[in-house]
């Protein structure tokens, strides 16, 4: 196959040979036998060896914070005072507002969708199980596992689409100032889950300003990547809950965030932020269910970063390692990919995806291709709710975990795939 | 006032100048000044210091558990299989269906009732939420964070009376046979809180064989204190899981337990047992809101006991620590309150308290008399469902955390609290 070509413009006898040449090199593919996953957003084993010495700390006998709690007993359901200092600045949410939890913010999101549910919000008339419907927007191609805590309780997810500077506002507007069914918006704000998305101060303002049909409205505002740079400076965080409180709503916006990519991916420290009745009303509830999150572990981390800086470096550590991965990506889908109109795809300047849109039609077709050739990706359509792709064109790309080689190989192959199945369609339009 | 005096055979004479002696040492015990603390049960430093190697554990860069699996990632919703292992052997539950969690039992339990709320037991013919009504059996005294989870959903608990052996299981077949809404029972089976009860293998076989009419009735065994003896041997752990299903009931228990007073009060581990229908169900809920628990964690456990028989020689050295604050406690009842007819308690044999039972009608007065005088008490009531005991006669004595000096002083103080009051009850008996 010509690369650089744009198959649009290949004539039937050229496609045909574009297609035999493809199969041969698919077979070649599949004959080398690859085992490569890029399906999850996993760091890789050098980033989990830079929070080593988390394997040793607190150490020795002392394990009081800063304030004289001791960490290994029971109690604080807020978490410790210094180690929410350091993610005040990084969050920007003030600390009394902002508890620290247990290793997975995505366990928090989930407790608030089912005290929605089970209780009800501050703001609400009524537990949203007592609704006769609950939806939710779902800014796409999104992150697969909101979508699949809204999908487990039958919330009903609303696509909406999401552009590079985040969900396109004038359809939210109409949306949430319409219905009162609808509770809740999923976002990830900083290098969104999977295209990279910033969401704008704009669109950040618009979000907590809009005026909605549901009293008990919230954002979720999962800022997962807030510190994942691959450039020089991470944007700073929007101060969403300051700006929800001077809209006038300022229980709207719920902010999520955690270490699991900063530190260890199993055994990191989670986030969450509001406004003080919120962060109350959460409380209340977390009090039925926990006597306090793992201070001890969250003792460890204040005495491994010191402060926030010491996260930004830490952070400067993770691009030396992910930047050259990404860069690889790209530079291999534009290669290969480059001017042949099959693919078109994101350049993210942090997070953990690169997200590919393949000819539509054959996104399922390139991710099957490149499972029988031994390179697993996330399963097409993943990126949407329930897991359907209307377009059936979105690939989710994560070259995070395989080592630059394995990232360089299953990009070639992947390459291969989109071109094979992009010369298939074309051949069988109708199929 | 006579010790060792029953004041029921005190004359009114008697009664006024038992009155006017124990006002004079209760004015005393206020003029002290203590500031002692008696509410929760939870481990002394001395315990915690037990457990002091876990601080620097896993230590170095070796991350990884038996099987090869990087505890540093994501993954593993069931937890490490060492660790299964280890308490398999000591809760009597299968290590394949056996999972381990983060550093709360508790938050097991609380969502064990809220995916039954939400999405209904495997058994469950709709989600518990969509029932007219839902009703738990609370066998009491218990324990009053079991009782709190239920009440926060408006579950209603029927109180059953619990003896030595366990829940009176007349009254339990009675309530279960006859109302379908009834879809639990809380149960503490060893060294119960705040009794010291040990479900016998009568009781237990009972409970798992009886007929309800809830298709989808649950035990809830909490296992806490399994092996938390202060003699020398803990009971074995009643195989409920096992019996359960010879029994024809294979779903009906869920086994908790956690290493909260093994290790770390605020960072250990937790266990949940159940049929493998039961995990497949949980961890299928359970998946949605995490993407595993904080393996390393659980791997530095697995390090610091080695095995069971490191579990049972880690809690030898707890009794060491505990036994002579429980035998304080006991001692000083005895002499101060034996044969005065004004008390009675419980002799546990493992376990974190002692159940105290004053003269009905006078626990919320001694508590509060306690509290005046600088000792703080587990509030009265709070054994019972709604914090309501019904005779107003219990009080939950915890002795771990306080130096033995502190316990001796306040159980001091708890026996002068208590005959006061009794004399005040007695020379005031229609007030």
């Amino acid at each position: 196959m010509p690369q650089q070509v744009a198959i649009e413009s290949l004539s039937h006898d050229e496609l045909v040979e574009a297609h035999a040449n493809l199969s041969a090199q698919y077979a070649d593919l599949v004959s080398t036998g690859l085992t490569l996953d890029l399906t999850r957003g996993k760091p890789a084993p050098e980033q989990l060896d830079l929070s080593n010495d988390l394997l040793s700390l607190p150490g020795g006998t002392d394990a009081k914070d800063g304030s004289g709690t001791d960490c290994r007993n029971y109690g604080g359901t807020a978490g410790l005072p210094e180690l929410r200092a350091i993610f005040s600045e990084l969050l920007s949410v003030p600390a009394p507002q902002l508890v620290a939890g247990n290793n997975a913010s995505l366990e928090i999101m989930h407790d608030l969708v089912v005290f929605g549910l089970l209780h009800g919000t501050p703001d609400s008339e009524r537990p949203w199980s007592a609704e006769p419907v609950v939806k939710f927007l779902a800014p796409s191609p999104g992150y697969d596992r909101h979508f699949a805590i809204t999908e487990s309780f039958g919330i009903e997810m609303i696509p909406v689409p999401l552009g590079a500077d985040g969900p396109d506002m004038d359809v939210v507007r109409e949306l949430v100032a319409a219905d009162p069914a609808i509770k809740g918006i999923w976002t990830v704000p900083t290098y969104a889950n999977p295209t990279g998305a910033v969401y704008s101060e704009e669109v950040t303002r618009a979000l907590v300003e809009m005026p909605t049909a549901a009293p008990d409205f919230r954002i979720f505002w999962d800022n997962a990547y807030a510190v994942h740079t691959l450039v020089d400076e991470a944007p700073p965080a929007h101060d969403i809950v300051g700006m929800a409180a001077a809209a006038g709503n300022p229980n709207r916006p719920y902010v999520l965030a955690s270490t699991s990519k900063i530190t260890f991916a199993g055994a990191g420290v989670s986030f969450f932020g509001a406004s003080a009745a919120n962060v109350a009303w959460y409380q209340e509830h977390y009090s039925k269910k926990s006597i306090g999150p793992d201070k001890v572990n969250q003792l460890r981390h204040v005495r491994f970063f010191g402060d926030a800086d010491g996260v930004r470096k830490h952070m400067a550590k993770h691009r030396e390692i992910l930047a050259p991965k990404f860069d690889k990506v790209l530079q291999i889908l534009e290669a290969r990919l480059g001017g042949t109109g099959v693919a078109t795809w994101t350049t993210p300047e942090g997070g953990y995806f690169i997200s590919l849109d393949v000819v539509p039609g054959t996104a399922r077709r390139v991710v099957q291709l490149a499972k029988d050739a031994g390179i697993a990706l996330t399963a097409a359509g993943s990126a949407f709710p329930y897991g359907r792709d209307p377009q059936d064109t979105n690939i989710r790309l994560a070259p995070s975990f395989p080592s630059l080689d394995d990232v360089a190989a299953s990009m070639d192959g992947v390459a291969t795939c989109a071109l094979l199945a992009a010369v298939e369609a074309r051949l069988t339009p109708d199929a």
